[in-house]
């Protein structure tokens, strides 16, 4: 593509040069960020495509307004070419992942409850803002500065297009299944969890959740899925759109609905709180466009006492957990490589936001648009 | 005020006849439902008056429309003067409480499981209707009818015209209090509550959450019940309409918020979320108008994973922890007594509405109104 890339002085990329062109990236260089005593530099071997990258990657259409020209992608794994002066954690030549989280203080007390992905000086792998300015720039890129707090030792049994997503989509469900799939139910019964959207995201929690010994059932709009669902662990399948009695048929039955999908146009949202159980709840990691708002109010809940929330990424802590059990229960995610390029991003963005991919596109051959991977 | 009551044929009450007039009840008689095995019958007291009889009594502008003639009242304590067949609980001439809740099936999994709030048969008190479509009629009232499970013996240490709110008011927050304040802190740490909204509901949960063990604080409107709310049990009171910083200052503390609160027009739900630690809770009790809905998308709660809810009433065991729990700590509502009649409902319903009074107007010498009490 282009001449390889000036490491260190600079980094190069695939930007969001303006919303309006969010699924056209255009290849550009960039300063990296200073770096921290904690800081790695992870010269990149592959990124996944995340349903954030989209939402952010739109802007105003999306989350809103972004900071350009933006590089998104926070799905990484690389191998370390470089580390600040007092790392720990990691050496040259560790292969690692980073997912959507860059930085954190690491001396609050949520930090220190393993809780650092709701730290208020959190910053997110791209387009966050540093202390000193700096906005960050994500993983369709040749490299990436991080701190080594969230970049992540992978383990040599899962194979680097199918890590990429674990650190993000597998993280980001994962800590909501660990927290919330109850662990004090009465002897016998088989917590129940309904995986809502089978998506980059849905497909993996369908997997950890199985692993955690739930009871999953897949709730998608159509029955396109259904095939997929069950080889992925699902005990049952619910195409919404068309099973028309689908929350009569499962009033009273589920501890957790996890909501996986990027919008909430197709969701019914009392529907999915009329199928919980006495105190159940409806977690969205799904994150949809800003003005998407529930329709709720105190009586919504009136009829179970359940409850609305969300959960954003997870800890540390959490995915060397999840890589563990990935290891343990061969946990991977279904994933459609895309060499990384111009026409690979416009592609693959393209396709992803019509839903036309089984479930997660993933760059890959970086060295080549790069120029790296140089010995 | 009018002949005596002609019992057991016939009840009479104060019933909302349009709810136009929904201050103005009016002096009426009706049938009793018809008495089943497990019913019992209660010669009233005393009746308290809950913010649920105003939302309710106001039709469309409240929680929408109601049966007429409707009689409202559901903190009713009395004298059992009749029981069904296989009624076990309760003898004649007991004094019992009656909340508002009448009737569950006792035989499904939530019942079976002390979640009988939650039953989907449940009748409420008043305006509730019945299998056989009976609709049922509240405590403002000679008599009522209700199942015995939902019928409270009341200790002989509690008088009467403070017994009454209790059985609504005061299981209404003890429920989620006992529900949701974490019992798993690490050593040494004080879970920590919010009450939003000082009035009925609001001043027996000050007094509960600091019996259960928790640093209480008072969210308020307006300073004027600040010297209440200490006295009450509170450790800290703000004024949230005159505090401009206070979601800055309490960033982050609390384990759980209970919104007692009949509107949610002077909440500030972003504030209230932000305050809580993190997965904390915000519970609402209040239930305000039909047309009064949250502000809320995934985002909202995705600085800290906190929750929303509601909390519907609480269980019969409930309600004998509780009555013990106001025994030995000497937990009482704060009354102020009404003779009921057509001119008492007007007033105090007129005033409670207007947020004057302080706490819970509680109306008394049913036997005058009603020609009962012989013996
Ligand atoms: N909370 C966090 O920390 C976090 C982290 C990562 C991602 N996210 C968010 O998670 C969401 C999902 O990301 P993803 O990468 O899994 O996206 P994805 O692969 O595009 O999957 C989204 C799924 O949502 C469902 N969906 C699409 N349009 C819908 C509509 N109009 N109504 C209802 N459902 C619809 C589809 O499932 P069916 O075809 O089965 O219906 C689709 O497979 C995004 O909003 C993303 O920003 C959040
Ligand atoms: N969940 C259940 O099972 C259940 C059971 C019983 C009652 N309820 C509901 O609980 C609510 C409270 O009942 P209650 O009998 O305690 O009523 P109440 O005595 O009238 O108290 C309501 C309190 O709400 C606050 N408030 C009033 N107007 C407000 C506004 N515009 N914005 C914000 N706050 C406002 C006031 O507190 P401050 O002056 O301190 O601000 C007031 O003291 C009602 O909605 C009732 O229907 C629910
Ligand atoms: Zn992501
Ligand atoms: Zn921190
Ligand atoms: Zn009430
Ligand atoms: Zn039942």
């Amino acid at each position: 593509m282009s001449a390889a890339v000036k490491y260190p002085e600079e980094f190069a990329g695939f930007a969001v040069l303006d919303t309006k062109d969010w699924n056209k990236p255009k290849y550009i260089t960039f300063k990296p960020k200073k770096l921290d005593d904690h800081d790695i530099d992870i010269e990149i071997e592959c990124c996944g495509l995340c349903g954030s990258d989209i939402m952010t990657a739109m802007g105003g259409e999306g989350w809103g307004e972004i900071k350009l020209p933006q590089i998104v992608g926070h799905e990484i794994i690389g191998k370390v070419v470089h580390v600040g002066p007092k790392v720990t954690h990691h050496k040259v030549g560790d292969r690692v992942g980073l997912g959507a989280q860059a930085f954190s203080c690491l001396s609050c007390r949520r930090c220190e409850d393993d809780n650092e992905q709701y730290c208020n000086k959190s910053v997110t792998t791209y387009d966050g803002t540093y202390a000193d300015g700096y906005v960050s720039q994500g993983g369709y890129a040749s490299h990436v500065r991080a701190h080594e707090h969230f970049c992540f030792p992978i383990p040599k049994e899962i194979k680097s297009s199918e890590a990429a997503s674990l650190c993000c989509a597998g993280l980001t469900v994962f800590s909501p299944l660990k927290r919330y799939i109850p662990t004090d139910l009465p002897k016998g019964e088989t917590p129940k969890v309904a995986i809502l959207g089978l998506g980059g995201l849905g497909h993996l929690a369908v997997q950890i959740s199985a692993a955690l010994g739930a009871d999953t059932y897949v709730f998608s709009r159509t029955d396109s899925k259904k095939e997929h669902a069950l080889k992925l662990g699902a005990k049952g399948f619910v195409a919404t759109g068309t099973e028309k009695d689908w929350a009569e048929k499962y009033y009273d039955q589920f501890d957790l609905v996890l909501n996986c999908a990027i919008s909430l146009s197709g969701v019914n949202l009392g529907g999915f709180l009329s199928i919980l159980k006495v105190q159940g709840r409806f977690v969205s990691v799904g994150l949809p466009s800003a003005e998407e708002k529930y329709d709720v109010a105190p009586i919504t809940f009136f009829s179970n006492g359940s409850s609305l929330c969300s959960s954003n990424l997870g800890s540390r802590k959490e995915m060397l957990e999840l890589l563990d059990l990935c290891v343990k229960h061969d946990i991977r995610p279904w994933v459609e490589e895309v060499p990384i390029s111009e026409e690979g991003c416009n592609k693959a963005l393209t396709k992803a936001w019509e839903g036309d991919v089984r479930y997660r596109f993933v760059f890959t051959e970086f060295d080549k648009a790069f120029g790296t991977g140089k010995k």
